[in-house]
C-alpha cells in the first residue's frame, strides 16, 4: 500500500500515522519529495483500511498495491483449482457444459430437455426453482416443487444439478442439489455468502450487475475464507451504457482473471445479450477466450418459457452450438468433461 | 407495450401472437407499415413478459410505454407519500436530518455524537450495528450488541433511530428500530424486500449501485406489494468509469424520481465521494435539487472510525454544514422536520 | 416512433402537435387509453427530432421503433458490403488480418515488422504516424515522415498500408494511403467524417470510447452520407467501471451489428485490454464471435515501443496467434484474405 | 510512479529497467518484498510513458501518484486563474450566468432572447451557429450565417458572446467571438485543442461524454500548453448506464476539481438531464456544489427550437431560475458578474 501525504502536512501528524501503522504489525518505507511524501506499507495489508487512510487530513492519495484477496490469490497457489462434480472436473484443462431450462415448470418438461442436451454433450443440468425477477408481479418460480423436479430428473438421467440459491433458510432444501448457484443480485449478499461457505457443496458465483473483478473476487474469498474453496466464478454480462444488448459479456475477464485467481471461469452467453440469436457467436467466443465451461439455457419451447424465453436456444440450435464447440476445444488445449 | 414485426413475418405468427395477447385480457392496435408491423397493446401490462416477446422469431424489438410499478407511480397516487416517523415528516416539504456514526462503535460514542448532532439540528439518529463490508476480512460490525447500544440512545436522547438490515432472521432484533435501512448491495435481495414489507417499519431503501431508476422504483413496489407503502428512497451515489470519486451522485435523479414516484427521496452525501471535504458542497447541492431530507455521517474523531471514516464528517463540521442547510431550506420551500 | 401523452393533456395541443407531424409528410395512428394516448408515427422519421417532441409539454414519452440510419442499414441493403482492398477482401465471408507497429518509429523498424507478419499471414500493413496521445507531453508521432515511411514499406513489401487521420488538412497527405483510419476520439468529429466520406478510400472507423452501437452507426451514416460506402467498423474496446482492464472488449457487438448493418466489422484486440497477454485470447474469442478481420499491433522490441509498448506483440507471438487462428477460420466459415 | 514487480523477475531486467529509469533523470526508491519487489519513481514522471512500463514482462502494475497535469494543477498555481471576458469574471468567487438559444435561427430570435436574459441578469450571449448533431440528416447550424446574427445581437446588447467551434478552420471566422466553446465530442480532438491553444481568446472546455477528470484536465493541459491558459472547465453530465435522463450530471466533479485544479469550472444543467423541467433544480444544486458560472439554454418557443428543444427554458422560466440563483449566492459565497 502506497500512501501520499500532501506537501503541506504537519511532521507530528506523519508521525502519528507511522505509529498507527506500526501497531498493526506492518513495516514502513518512506520517501520524501518535494511536492509531495510517498509511504510505503510492507507486510499483509488486506486487513488495513484504505478509506480510513484515505479521511486523514494529510493524505493526498491511498493506492492499494498488493491485491486484496489471498485464498483466491493465484500468488499463493499457482495450481489450478480443479472442482469435481461427480466426475465432470472445472479447471486444468477440463471444460464441461451445462444446460438446461431457465425456470423448471413440469417434470416432463425438464426431462425432455435434459435428455436432449445430454445427447448433444452437456453432462450437468441447470435449471431455476427459486427466480430472482425484477418485478414482484412476474413468476418467482416452483419453489421447492422445482428443487423435486429437478432432483427426480436428475435420479432418471444420472446428470448432475446446479440451481439458485437466494436465501439462507432453504439451504436445508438444497441438500440433493450437486452445485449452488448464488445469482449476480446476490453477489455482495455477505450473509448469503458466508452461509454457502460453510456447506460443502461447490459454489457457482455469477458476477454481480457492475461488479469489478476484484470485488468479484471479494467475494469468492467470502465463501472461501468461511472453508469452502470450490468455488467456479461465472461470467454473465456487465452493465453498461449500451442499449441494444442487456447487458455487455465481458471476456477479457476471463485470460486476466486466470491470471490473478487459480478458480476456474466459466460463461454464461444467454443471460448477457438477452438475444437467443446471439448464444451461438458468443459460446465460441468464450471458448475462443478460454474459458473453463459453459452454461447455457435450452428450452423445448422458447416462445412459452415463463421466464427469460428470449435467451434461450431450442435443444436442435443448442445441437448446432455444441457441435462447433467440440470442433474448437482441442485447439485451445481443453477437453469435454 | 409497443411490438414492433419484423417486414417478412408469416402472418400465422402474428395471429398467433394476437391471440395469446389477447388471452392475458390486453386489447391489441395494429399498424401495417412497409418494412415492420407494430402491435400496440392497451390495458394493464405489467404482468407481461417483454423478454418473452422479445424472443419471437418473427419480434424485431419491443418496447415498454407503461411504467412497470404500479403502488409507486404518481399516475395513480398524485399525492405525496409523507411517511411520519415519532412526528418527524418525509416528504410534502418537510425534511429531517438524519445523522450518526457510519459504524457503532460504543454508547459512550454513540451517545456524545447523537447529542451533538442534535444540537445542529438532525432528528434522527443512524448507526450501523451489522455493516456489509467487500473483504470478508474487514470489521464487520458489532451486531446486536451494536443494536442495543443504539437503542438505549434513543431512550436517552429522544432521537428516533435508523440502522441496516442485511438479513431477514435478524428481523426480531429490530423491533425498537423506528427505521429499517435496507442497503445498495442488497437493493435487489429480492427476499429481504418482501419480508421488511411484511413489517410495519418504515424502510430507507438505498439505491442499488449500478440500479437503473426503474430497478429502484420495482424494488420499492416489491416492499410495496407485501403491504408496506411507509418507503423513503435514498440515493447514494451509482457506479461509474469515474475513479477520482468512489460513485458519483446522480442528483438529477432526485427531480425526475418526484415526477415519477409519490414517495420521498434522501440524499446520502457521505458514501457517494468517498472524501469528507465534498460532504458539504454535496449536501447543499442536494438540497438545491430538492430531496425531501439528507442522512450524513458524523463522528465523534473521523481517522479512529472503525469503517467509512474518510466519508465521516466531525460534529463542528456538520453543525457548518447544518447552518447553511437551514438558511437553504426556505428558498426550495422545504422546513426542517 | 411512438409518442405518449400525458393523461391530462389538452385536446388543442394534441391537434397542433398531429398537425406538425402531418406537416412533415408523415401519417399518423392515434391509440387513446385510459392514462395516456398514444400517437404512432409512420412513415420516414429519420429527420424527425424526438428531443424537440420530447421537450413538448404535453409529452410523456417517445421512442423511437425505426433505426436512425439508413444507408448502413441492413433492412434496406440486405447483402453484405465488401470492401476490397488490393484484392484483399472485408465481408462475405473473407477475413484479412491487418498487423504493424503501434507508431512507426523508422524505415528499418516498419520494413522488418511488415516482413514478419506478413509471413505469419497478414496481408494489410497497419502504423501509426499520427498518434492521438492523452497527454500533449507525449509522443505525437513522426507526422508526414512516417506516412513517407510507410508508403515506402508499401513499395517494398505490396502491403497496403491503413493509418490514422486526425484532421482534414492532412488528407492530401493520404493520397498514397490505402485505408484511412477514424480513431475512437474521433468517431462523432462530424467535420472530420464528413471530408472523408468526400474520398473515394475504404475508411476504417473505430467505435468511440462510449459509443452506443448506434452511435457508431450513425458516424458511419455520416460517412456514407456524403458518397463513400466504403466503411468497415472496428470495435476495438468501450469503457466501462472495470479498471483492472483498460476498456472492456464488447464482443457481443459483432453479431448484433451483422444484423443491423451490412458494413463489415473488424476486431483491434490490442488496444482492449492494453496487455499484450491478452491478444491472443482475445483474438480467438473474436474470431468466434464471428468479425470479419482483425488488427493487431506488433513490434519488433515492445519495451522499447514509444507507444503503447504494452499491447503489443512480438512477431512471434503473432506467429503462435495466427497458427490458431488459421485453424479456427474454417470452424466459423470464414477465410483469409 | 509505483511499479512493481513480479516475485519471480530476473535480477538482470530489473537492472535494465531501473538504468532505463535512470536515463530519464528520475530517481527511484527500491523496496523489496516476499511477493513483490516496488520501486518508487521521484522526479517529474508526466513524460513517463506508463502503458509502456505495464508491457515489460517483469512488471505487475504500474500506479501514477503524481497527477500527469501540470499547468492545469492547483499544486503548482495555489491561486484560483480568474478568466475576464468584457469585465465578466470567471473564478475567485465571480459567478456569471451564460444563456442563449440552443442553436441561432434568426437575428430577431436571438435578439430577443439575448434582452430577455440580460434582464433577469445573464451576462454573456450563447448561441450555436455550428451544430454537432449526431445524425447526418439533422439540422447542423446556420454556420457562418450564424456566427454573424450573434456578432451583431452583441453590437446591439453589449453582452459578450461565446459559440462552438467544431474545426480548425473556422477560427479566423470566430474574430468576434469572445470565448471559444469545445464541445464534448471534440474534447480529445487534439488538433483542435492545439490550434484554439494558440489563441489569445478564452475556451469553455466542456467534459467528454465519458472522460473522467483527468482525461478533461489533460485536455485543459493541450490548451495551455501552446500558451493559453484562459480555460473555463464545463461539466454537461456524463454517460453512465441510466436510461431516463440523457445525461448524468456530475456535480461531485465540482468540489473535488476545484481542489485539482485552478482553473474555474461552470456547469451547463440543460444538456445533462435532456428535460427542461430538470433544469431549475438541477441549476440550483449546481449552485450548492459551488461551481463558478452556469450555461443555460433560453428558447423563445421550446417547442419551434430547431435543436435541443426539450432542454431549453422559456425566458419566464429562465427568470424563475434566476431569481433564486441570487438568493442562493450570497450563501455558498459567491456574487454575480
Amino acid at each position: 500500500m502506497i500512501i501520499t501525504i500532501k506537501g503541506n502536512a504537519d511532521q507530528k501528524q506523519i508521525n502519528n500515522l507511522l505509529s498507527w501503522v506500526d501497531s498493526m504489525g506492518l513495516k514502513t518505507n518512506l520517501s520524501v519529495g518535494e511536492h509531495s511524501t510517498i509511504i510505503g506499507l510492507v507486510g499483509d495489508t488486506t486487513k488495513v483500511d484504505i478509506d480510513l487512510i484515505r479521511s486523514l487530513e494529510i493524505v493526498e492519495d491511498v493506492k492499494r498495491i498488493q491485491e486484496p484477496f489471498k485464498k483466491a490469490n493465484r500468488k499463493f497457489h499457482p495450481e489450478d483449482t480443479i472442482v469435481d462434480v461427480a466426475g465432470h472436473k472445472f479447471g486444468g484443462g477440463f471444460f464441461p457444459v451445462i444446460a438446461g431450462p431457465c425456470s423448471v415448470e413440469s417434470y416432463d418438461q425438464v426431462l425432455y430437455i435434459a435428455k436432449e442436451v445430454k445427447k448433444s454433450g452437456a453432462t450437468i443440468l441447470r435449471g431455476g426453482a427459486f427466480k430472482p425477477r425484477t418485478s414482484p408481479y412476474a413468476f418467482q418460480g416452483l419453489g421447492e416443487e422445482g428443487l423435486d423436479i429437478l432432483v427426480n430428473v436428475k435420479k432418471e438421467t444420472g446428470m448432475p444439478i446446479v440451481t439458485e440459491l437466494m436465501s439462507e433458510d432453504k439451504i436445508p432444501l438444497f441438500k440433493d442439489v450437486d452445485i449452488i448457484q448464488i445469482g449476480a443480485r446476490n453477489m455482495q449478499n455477505f450473509d448469503l455468502l458466508k452461509a454457502v461457505g460453510r456447506t460443502d457443496k461447490p459454489i457457482v458465483l455469477k458476477r454481480g450487475l457492475s461488479a469489478t473483478m476484484e470485488e468479484w473476487l471479494m467475494s469468492a474469498e467470502y465463501v472461501m475464507s468461511e472453508g469452502n474453496s470450490q468455488v467456479i466464478l461465472c461470467e454473465r454480462g456487465i452493465r453498461t451504457y449500451e442499449h441494444y444488448t442487456r447487458n455487455t459479456l465481458d471476456l477479457s475477464a476471463i485470460p486476466l482473471l486466470h491470471e490473478k485467481t487459480h478458480l476456474p471461469i466459466i460463461v454464461d452467453p444467454s443471460h448477457a445479450s438477452g438475444i437467443s440469436r446471439l448464444v451461438k457467436p458468443m459460446s465460441l467466443a468464450a471458448v475462443g477466450s478460454g474459458c473453463d465451461g459453459l452454461m447455457i439455457e435450452v428450452h423445448n419451447d422458447p416462445p412459452r418459457a415463463l421466464s427469460d424465453g428470449a435467451q434461450s436456444l431450442r435443444p436442435d440450435q443448442f445441437d448446432d452450438v455444441m457441435t462447433v464447440v467440440k470442433k474448437l476445444l482441442p485447439m485451445v488445449d481443453k477437453k469435454l468433461s
